[in-house]
């Protein structure tokens, strides 16, 4: 029998979940960082990626759309603020930084953003979180977010090791991740508080580590798609090929 | 500048898409057919496939909801018959038959018919499916059923493959396929000619040739995320492992 868990039990929970489902476990994720990929792989990455940093902002106003507390939206539209930047890109916003990794790795950018070659596994994770925070409670969907408490850890592996190991990497193209730094962890603890304060039975306890894994799952699922097409070399007929849509 | 196609240039410009796009190309389906899979490949594909079939007929119902013309529904619903049968059984529907073959390779059906165990990749392209129909024209939700003018190939490499190769696998096992040869093909044949017919525009026939990349790039990103975790033995948190689940 499931017991109702304190809220400090809850967050342990929910770190749990991370501990043993988060990417920073998945093989591509060590290749990246470690300096194991090609720039091929690396191009995969970025440009498969780019549809889960597109959906981001779609997501969250899908969520604020669910939001009937002017003080819960007012919090929640900060991320879209980072995610879309100031429409003259002053600042600009982690969709713009992203195309900087896009750029640096040489993709033609009107084919990254079109999203044509991007594989179909990667879309259909991003489209499945979009539905999550529509069709579920808020509790669920504001749950759904807290993988952004383990992303700090990947992302300073990533960006050093980035850094260290590609040449065609600079701190300029890594600019994306640098923001995500802050803004990650305060989203996440605001987020956390949240559930720990709103799951308050069993059930509601229960739905919001089920909401965690399925983001664990919809992240995951993205890398072996990566890894299984441009990695072990199985092509997925329409996806991008290596060597395809290079900036003139 | 594409087109008006006639159209038999129609027709031929949908075959086309099957020939280089659809799953029998898939390296999966050659080794599940020429008997190269282990029993729990087997198992991997058969409670996998389990989650398509299931969201066949909540599919079929989320298009049928879309038509306002009665003839179409007539004609539609017969897809949601074959599928969920009659509530006795007699005769038993698309699902229950599969339920052979997951019950035929040993696996527990109560865990199979939960979908607890299945890959999230294989849960969001059925998904996706479903949206796609709920979202697009009418026309392209059509037209995206159109992979049924190619599955009797498969079936038949597929039956007759299996029932050589695998000693679990029998002919009772395999009924479900058995009901698909004749199924699909008539309403692959009713589907085609509304696609040819009502497809009137350049934008109409290219969106429909697009529905069914769409959906020939959900079948085979399944068989995709199926090989990677199952064939390459990159396990994925919380999915089926084998051994896992087994009848008693």
């Amino acid at each position: 029998m499931t017991e109702l868990l304190t809220p400090d039990q809850m967050e342990a929970a929910l770190r749990q979940i991370g501990e043993v489902r988060y990417h920073h476990l998945h093989p591509f994720h060590q290749r990246l960082h470690s300096g194991g990929c090609t720039l091929d792989e690396v191009r995969a990455w970025a440009l498969n990626r780019y549809c889960y940093q597109w959906i981001i902002p779609l997501k969250d106003a899908t969520l604020m759309a669910r939001m009937d507390d002017v003080v819960l939206r007012r919090e929640w539209r900060q991320r879209i603020v980072d995610h879309d930047g100031e429409i003259d890109d002053a600042p600009e916003g982690g969709l713009r930084r992203w195309l900087a990794l896009t750029d640096g790795v040489g993709l033609d950018r009107d084919y990254v953003t079109s999203m044509k070659g991007a594989l179909p596994a990667v879309r259909f994770a991003c489209d499945a979180y979009v539905a999550f925070v529509r069709d579920r409670t808020l509790l669920e969907a504001i749950a759904s977010s807290l993988t952004e408490m383990f992303s700090p850890m990947i992302i300073s592996q990533r960006v050093s090791g980035m850094l260290k190991h590609y040449e065609f990497i600079d701190q300029d193209v890594m600019r994306y991740f640098g923001h995500r730094l802050t803004q990650a962890p305060r989203d996440a603890d605001w987020a956390l508080e949240y559930v720990k304060t709103h799951a308050t039975t069993v059930e509601m306890q229960q739905a919001s580590l089920n909401a965690l894994r399925f983001k664990t799952g919809m992240l995951w699922c993205q890398l072996d798609a990566i890894e299984h097409v441009y990695v072990n070399g199985n092509p997925c007929p329409g996806a991008w090929a290596p060597g395809q849509a290079l900036a003139a």
